[in-house]
């Protein structure tokens, strides 16, 4: 174990997060392999980020055809090119300034682009109506959101209710914008089941020190692997009325749903149908991203924020908030076009999906069954003396866990401390991919050997 | 004049700034000419973004070739790409996790890019060194070292320098961030000049309501098209040595120079040839941007700032700021490679450049010289009537010049008031395309008769 020995100071270090030292390692053995230096693996193999193409999933043809006759137009006369990707490409350049992807574009998005998310929520969720006055073409990131909600809030600190395990980039995001995170649990036991009578205790305690006005829900869950019921969903609707709350539904994953009796209902939809006086009034932002989904572009930076039920004063105000920046990137813009409106049965480029593994048995490891999204989040039931050991190493012991799993295998996967979790219990967040169940299976094998 | 009437309720309201007015107007007049409603100018020619590509100019084929390899690599087997288009495509995608331009980057961006951006660096400056460690990689926007400034003003509000006239997206990002903007006037009749007297006086007026930690310099100038001397950058760092102020010195525009007395130099370059007590101390970020200069890229979103002589504890900060990001779009990385190490004489695509026209003479109009970057900055001595009328109208003159051109030619330029101006003087920002030069003067013509 080379670096282990060296490490714990470095997680002591104020600048450096476990997310931090787990890449600097991660990029330290990558290096040793590439100068012969270890045997047992010969790649790591990078699950820290849920990003496909990093995990070496293709790209999809089409999308990244389109994209390609975009930049260079001069490929719209190739022949080798199918006639809906050229049709396609020709459509999206009419829609750019000077017919041009080096063109700047309107901050809230290309308005054709906005008029085709909108259409595909309306399909979506069987009808609904959507504007695309109401869509917000972000570069995958919900910044501009944050910054309204904090900047709405008064004197007292704005608070955010998050849950607890949750995607730790948008905590940070609210504390950068100076919120104050207010720490719901989920119920593991239930298999992450979201609880109303814990997010009120949550609330109320929030309250004794901020001004709660926000509730984030992520769902398809991320690190979590589950999707909410429409029950669940319904309480959590009727939760924010009450309590007039905004409510900010993360909902990336959602054409990441897997099983017979798995079925995405967007928040949007259930607000739609629970009468009036609800559907009316109960604000609502809802996240999705070209990141995620068939899609998997992260690189291209693509998301949009669909507002619901947002006064219109407050919503003319985030247009000049988004006026005072720039465009959103326009490959970012164009692989949320190619998302919303994908090929149809018939067309050249129809598209076809494969299914995902689901996670298998291992003693010493519990997991909730994965129903969407990318990831799980299995509970480790560690040895004593391994927690031992890594509190000597001033360090998490799922930390511990992640650091011998990367040393040993060259899985790099992320511990759940980054995700938040309750006291005592250690999870690390898991991508189900074959290759990385099979060398997780051996070496946990051999660590809980090791510590017992 | 169809909207003239209706346009003043629109600009007293304050959700409409006169940016977006005009906008309006324009989609409303290029709607007109689709419904062939217009007849004395047949489209309208937007010169209000400093857009190349919207304004008509064609991209770069080796910059566009080489993206839409990367995009999709299977044209890397194509005859029809040149040789050192393939092979720029192919190093970088084995830059890319997956070898895929579809995944996350490290949020400081890629790194043999910023080794790339480095050299160019100390190219630029002949041999003034440049660490890759000291370059982030943006999504085009400086937001985030804004935010760094801002937060480390302690807790008074921390006050920044800003240029009048200066390009306005800069200083309503700096008030986003709740900076206060300390302005100093550029002096016209001296062609724009930057002069540190009243650099001192602004600073002194400023300490009275703010703390002011920064100075904001354009160099280039937008929307002034003016160079600054070495003299001139020279004195401006010893009074930010003096005065302990961190320089943020905005070089996008450093590669658009004309003239043969006209060089550009780097305040990086002349900071490290000024003795070493200041050399060493003075803070400086510089920014570049694909979105200007040769390549023209703006909805790639690609630029980069580096740091110089900033505390290693500061500059750990901004990473770990930095890390709470997401990749800057893989897109806008790649054109700053592109534009960072062009094709040299003798590669397949090796680039020409074509010159820029100058400015020429109207009365009624004065005109600094255009030295450098894509704008000038006319001042109009506009009649006593048109004043009048305009203050009617609870308009500024200015604007009114500018709602009356694009009504009666289709030229959408930004007036004055946008940027900053001396009181009771009046300007617009012009881009100096041959087309557009036509239709201003037989506008301007027009309209000093109408209000004389
Ligand atoms: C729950 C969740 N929301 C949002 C995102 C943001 O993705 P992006 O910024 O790439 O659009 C992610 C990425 O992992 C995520 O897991
Ligand atoms: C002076 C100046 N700085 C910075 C920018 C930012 O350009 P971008 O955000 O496209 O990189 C511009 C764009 O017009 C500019 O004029």
């Amino acid at each position: 174990m080379s670096f282990l020995r060296e490490i714990s100071p470095l997680v002591k270090n104020t600048f450096l997060s476990e997310r931090d030292v787990l890449s600097i390692c991660a990029a330290q053995i990558a290096a040793e392999i590439q100068q012969d230096e270890r045997k047992n693996y010969n790649e790591v193999l990078d699950l820290s980020s849920g990003d496909l193409h990093r995990g070496g999933i293709k790209s999809i043809t089409f999308v990244r055809q389109v994209l390609a006759a975009c930049f260079y137009p001069a490929l719209l006369e190739d022949d080798s090119l199918p006639l809906d990707v050229k049709q396609r490409a020709d459509g999206l350049l009419r829609q750019c300034d000077g017919g041009s992807v080096g063109s700047y574009t309107d901050s809230c998005g290309i308005v054709k682009i906005k008029q085709c998310v909108s259409k595909f929520i309306t399909r979506r969720d069987g009808g609904v109506p959507s504007s695309p006055d109401n869509i917000f073409i972000t570069s995958g990131s919900q910044m501009l959101m944050l910054k309204l909600l904090v900047q709405s809030g008064g004197s007292c600190r704005t608070g955010v209710l998050i849950p607890v395990p949750t995607y730790a980039t948008f905590t940070q995001a609210l504390e950068d914008q100076g919120a104050a995170i207010i720490p719901y649990h989920l119920c593991e036991e239930q298999g992450w089941t979201l609880q109303v009578e814990e997010l009120r205790r949550a609330l109320h305690a929030g309250r004794r020190t901020c001004n709660p006005v926000a509730l984030y829900i992520c769902n398809p869950g991320n690190p979590t692997g589950i999707i909410q019921s429409r029950k669940s969903i319904e309480e959590v609707i009727r939760f924010a009325a009450e309590e007039r709350l905004f409510l900010l539904a993360d909902e990336v994953y959602q054409s990441c749903v897997y099983g017979e009796d798995t079925e995405f209902e967007s928040y949007k939809k259930v607000l739609s149908e629970m009468g009036s006086t609800i559907a009316s009034t109960v604000e609502l932002a809802s996240f999705n991203s070209a990141s995620k989904g068939f899609m998997g572009e992260c690189g291209l930076r693509g998301g949009y924020v669909e507002l619901v039920n947002l006064d219109p004063a407050v919503k003319e105000y985030t247009r000049t908030l988004f006026s005072t920046r720039s465009s959103p990137p326009v490959g970012g813009q164009i692989a949320l076009d190619l998302m919303t409106d994908p090929p149809k049965p018939g067309d050249p480029s129809f598209l076809t999906f494969s299914e995902v593994e689901v996670f298998g048995e291992i003693p010493g490891i519990s997991c909730q069954p994965l129903k969407a999204g990318f990831f799980v989040f299995p509970c480790l039931h560690l040895p004593l003396r391994a927690i031992k050991w890594a509190k000597k190493k001033q360090m998490e012991p799922d930390m511990l866990y992640c650091l011998h799993l990367l040393e040993e295998t060259g899985l790099h996967v992320r511990p759940g401390c980054e995700f938040g979790q309750r006291k005592d219990s250690y999870h690390f967040r898991f991508d189900t991919m074959e290759d990385a169940l099979q060398r997780l299976k051996t070496f946990h094998k051999q660590f809980m050997k090791e510590f017992s």
